[in-house]
């Protein structure tokens, strides 16, 4: 295959990707171009724009992008919407956020004609897959560039070495190892690798970033109400916010609550096991609170529904199908069952918990009427019951019937 | 139908019970035989034997059975091999204990020649569909006698006056409503009903029963380890112990550190919405520690296959199917993935919350040669990455050429 | 409950319905509407007017409406979208004809500030539940007389003793019970009872009715072309043509090649078997026709999670759940599928059976440059199973390998 | 990688796998065994013996066998247990060879020592994947060899200049590219390529090997009776036969009669749609009648639990997940659901078409007493329907009622 010509390069300004940019340019001889999302991650992006310009990208070439309220309005609130967790716990903070950053390095290169894009991820991961299939579904011409799987650069050594051959500069404490790997968004935070290898063994305290430790949370629980329309949380104790700003918001309850700390071994779509401590401060209250209003908007046939397809659609984000026509089928069937879920939840947050411990609705489907103890004025007639019971239990009786003959 | 002439009640001792058992001689003029279960409710049982002789019960018609270790052998602990939830929340407390008294029933009637058996759940609940669907498949011939179905004692004033007008006692506190509904059992408490029937507001504390408010428990995290062997719990901190006290220790517990509360409007079978309130103290850090030892010890196959079941299993026992053709086909299913889950999980117990922090296992599938940032001596080819991709993404690929093709 | 004051009747004409029409009339004292639908059962309808007439039925208050072509728009193809089969083999002719009926009497029942609504079908099958499940969905407030569950008239004798009393004409072939009941629209004939009930004896070659004996079909095949759009039947062999009429010419063609015979033995909703005789000629074309077009047209992903709802969907749809949330969730999705289902296919029709032999569309997936024996030009790289099949295979060789070890 | 030093082959004895022995010999200078298994395809398998041998193999490394009584008892019967069908359509012939074929490679790599399996399933297909997904769940440290995507040997005219350099007897029919490609074993024969890639274009007669054309067939209709035991054929027409024996006469049958040829456009796993003409006469007797006494022995839980969970299991067979913890979960499942499905099913072969057309078991849960038109001496209730519908309809008339009170 010919070196591309042009590069997009989702470029983070941390080292690797620094060496990433010099590696494309030295070995390809091609242009880059490069593309910093700012996805709440917690950082400041401008000495991503300085670092890029000494390292020779030309001003016109760096992208550097506000796509907070895009990534929470597009990706995240959809996700929550089925009540996604991938494995029964993980919330997907990680998963989401890769088709966003490759649907934006497909249109950069489309805008600046360039014949390929590159990310960082290694060829161990699973983010590998979730750019690529992205950027393939959106343009199935695009090249991807994946240094990891393609340089000789393979050990620490090797990589400072490059840089410091290439006058990359390097912070103080990335000579060494770091003592594990994180990625944050404004979804969550996952730190993994190296010292976390041992699943035997508790995390230390240090490597939570943005969550206190429970024990170091506030001793007296704090009360917040959430309000959804249509699905999407819109406002926290009736002040209506924007989807980041919401997210933030409760990033910023959950993390003085110690709420959203999982430590999880999760099954890799390339068939390895890994371990990962994600905090997902928010995420956690939102799913919560998602739940607490779907008990009384959503009826029994649209709840379990959603419930048996959800392991599939988390499953789907996890392995990076996010632009796949099945995802997008069950967002169809998802999305059509929350025109009604509307309404606000109360939520207790305590040092590590958070629990729904009410909710109303001018939707709702809880009827007082039908389900009291008292007196219910003949909104519901007890003898139905019976033939229910008797209809249901018609084929098991006729089952229990066959097996005492055959038995016989 | 004509009068049924000997009847096992499901009897607990109680009032409303007492008040059945009474109904059924007087309405029916038929023998009463009692069956009183321990299912670790807590209470004193040797009282319902009393009760029972006072109405007129013959010694030898007076059943009063531990059946603790039954209960979590043959149904709890088959249950969380499954992980299974009920709308995503609840652990089916009360759902599984009923088939259980349901067998016993049916076995009694058998050993007694009686022709009915009745129970004491009203027509608006589940309860009622689960003792009738479990004993119909059990024998289908049997009658079900269900007097709230049935009698004219439709307000708690009848009730009482009923009691009084046949010598039935009457504890002081018993003749105003309770403010709730309590049902309990070695997994569970519920309550529901009157003073909780609003789903807005939050559950006064003095409706929690079996754990402490989460602000009480100790200040001090606790860790425990709980060893599995083919899905099952068999030790806490190395000590071997049957279903029932091992169960027994983990809600102590579960209890004393607040964990295992739950706020929740569920959907019932027969079709209105409910608020029960549910404390599951040991279940609940048994789900967590089932979790964690499932994570390194099924693939991403058996446990994504699990997951997918999971609903469906659950809705089967919420909704009275357990002894069902679908309900043991999914068991064979369920059982069949834990031949190799054992080993041990450390779990921290905190204010409300329970997480495992630790996991490890003779069987685990957690490669640390595979999954390892550094060098990982060829375990791994990274360039197998590129293929696993490109054929991935094959049929994106072709989606995303038609659409662009269609579309010019 | 107080007696009805006005009842819309769906009303054939024949004389069960007849009788229903003279009991309401007698029982309740009540002004009767009637609806008769042309659902494509193949009889002239102006005699139900006539009857209904002659039953004291004002003009003003009788309905004959032709609503084949919703039928088939509304009904018939979304529900073809999904190839629904319900226990894999029957194609809901029935079932999927119900909730049309049903939206019709209770815009009838506002339309006349009628009280409710009748339906003539037993107590014992599904069509009950379906009309009534579809009735209370569109209006919680209806009332649903169903005579059969509610009147003395339990022989044919009874029933035969009161037309008489109330000058009911009585075709003479009506006097004596029909050896089988027939169920009739333009998707399908369906017949079932007395002379079928026994599961193990062939049907005789009089039920069927609409479809010639496969041994009389024509000894030439014959070839026809179906044109999709969007998932539905849009012409044959290029003719344009609406919905209904383009199943009628289907059934034309299935008809007369002895296509679309079913002896299938079901479950219904109530909790019994039942043995059934179905013809369902255009529509055994139609979904045969519709998998070849998908077959190109849809990828994997898309057609593996449409397979793998379908069930459910059909079941929804067999028990009446038309208008529910999740049929609505799951044709959501099925439809969110369909957007580039346009193309046509050839089918051979011959002596009972239909079998698509060619395929064309300009939306096809079908790329024979990848899939071709010959020189490929480096679409595919034969390599890039190498990766494929590595990763696919890591997870087995984990568990192969733990089970090595602990065997040991 | 080092040269492996022995090598078993899959070896058919035709051209293209005696290339590949040759190849292996030249390539690697490693020992090789072949081994040809026997599984129904309908070839004399001696002439592999010799030919081996004339490639210089020494006789103790030709293995031979018969594997067709467990190729249907172990892989077939299961299979259709499940009544499994690919994408609606296709009975998975070839896909349920290669776990069979693997099994054996691997044994006896065990026994002779050898270091490496080989096939000669190219890199385009499917078969690869189950061939190696298959060997290494069974041993993880196996290698196997795919000469297909190793080689240089990329035209035909490359093939016969390496089979002519090394004095590989070459038929005369085989110099040229054949029109299509050929698989058969006992439960089908598959063709595709070359003159098959146009899906628009209908199959010629000739493609068809094992199947007279349906217009061939005899003009009279055949019956045959088909006997189940615990959900797997035993007897035909009342005579016992081995599996084997059994599957080789319903092939008569289905041959004679012209039933079960597919033309069909089906999903490769490795990400592209390919075109197969197959045929499958006994496999598709054999599903029909599996159907037919399913009928009436399963109750509607179990059929519709197994119908729900049957296109994941046909696509992990059609994948090459056979040794697989999610297969063998969901065949413990299907397994545990035809304890009673044990009977007889007549059926009606005629000119392409099968059809059961009656069906009895002394497991049978079909009930006349229940479903009967005629009076039914009280076995069911129709009043009982009233509840059933009324409480099924419950949340149906909360939804309504919440619409209709939200839309005012």
């Amino acid at each position: 295959m010919s070196a591309p010509k042009k590069v997009v390069l989702a470029y983070s300004g941390g080292l690797d990707t620094s060496i990433i940019l010099k590696w494309l340019q030295t070995e390809y001889g091609c242009e880059v171009i490069t593309y910093t999302a700012d996805l709440g991650q917690g950082e400041e992006l401008e000495p991503a724009r300085h670092k890029a310009e000494l390292l020779g990208i030309k001003p016109e070439n760096i992208n550097i992008v506000d796509v907070r309220e895009e990534f929470v309005r597009d990706f995240v609130f959809p996700m929550f919407r089925a009540n996604a967790l991938y494995e029964g716990l993980y919330l997907l903070g990680t998963s989401i956020a890769r088709p966003l950053i490759s649907k934006h390095l497909v249109e950069l290169a489309h805008k600046y004609g360039a014949d390929a894009i590159a990310h960082g991820a290694t060829g161990k991961g699973n983010d590998q897959v979730r750019f690529e299939l992205s950027a393939l579904a959106l343009d199935p011409t695009i090249r991807v560039i994946a240094p990891w799987r393609e340089w000789s650069l393979t050990s620490r050594t090797k990589l400072i070495e490059f840089a410091e051959q290439n006058q990359i500069p390097i912070a103080k404490n990335k000579r060494g190892e770091a003592p594990f790997s994180v990625d944050a968004n404004l979804l969550h935070t996952s730190s993994e690798g190296r010292a976390l290898e041992n699943p035997a063994e508790e995390a230390p305290d240090y490597v939570y970033q943005r969550t206190v430790n429970p024990e170091d949370a506030p001793n007296t629980p704090e009360y917040i109400e959430v309000t959804f329309e249509k699905g999407d949380a819109v406002a926290i104790n009736g002040e209506a916010m924007s989807p980041a700003t919401l997210l933030t918001a409760l990033n910023e309850y959950g993390g003085k609550h110690g709420i959203g700390r999982l430590d999880f071994v999760e099954n890799r779509f390339v068939g390895m096991k890994s371990r990962g401590i994600y905090e997902t401060p928010g995420g956690t209250i939102l799913l919560e609170a998602h739940r607490g209003i779907e008990q009384i908007t959503l009826d029994a046939g649209a709840g379990h529904l959603k419930d048996s397809i959800m392991p599939r659609y988390a499953e789907l984000i996890y392995n990076g199908f996010w632009f796949s026509p099945e995802r997008e089928m069950l967002q169809a069937l998802i999305d059509k069952s929350q025109e009604f879920v509307s309404g606000t939840v109360r939520l207790k947050l305590y040092k590590g918990s958070v629990h729904c411990v009410g909710r109303w609705s001018d939707y709702s489907l809880y009827s007082e009427k039908h389900v009291t103890f008292e007196d219910d004025a003949g909104a519901y007639d007890q003898k139905d019951a019976n033939g229910f019971i008797h209809l249901n239990a018609l084929r098991l009786k006729l089952i229990a019937a066959r097996n005492a003959r055959v038995k016989k």
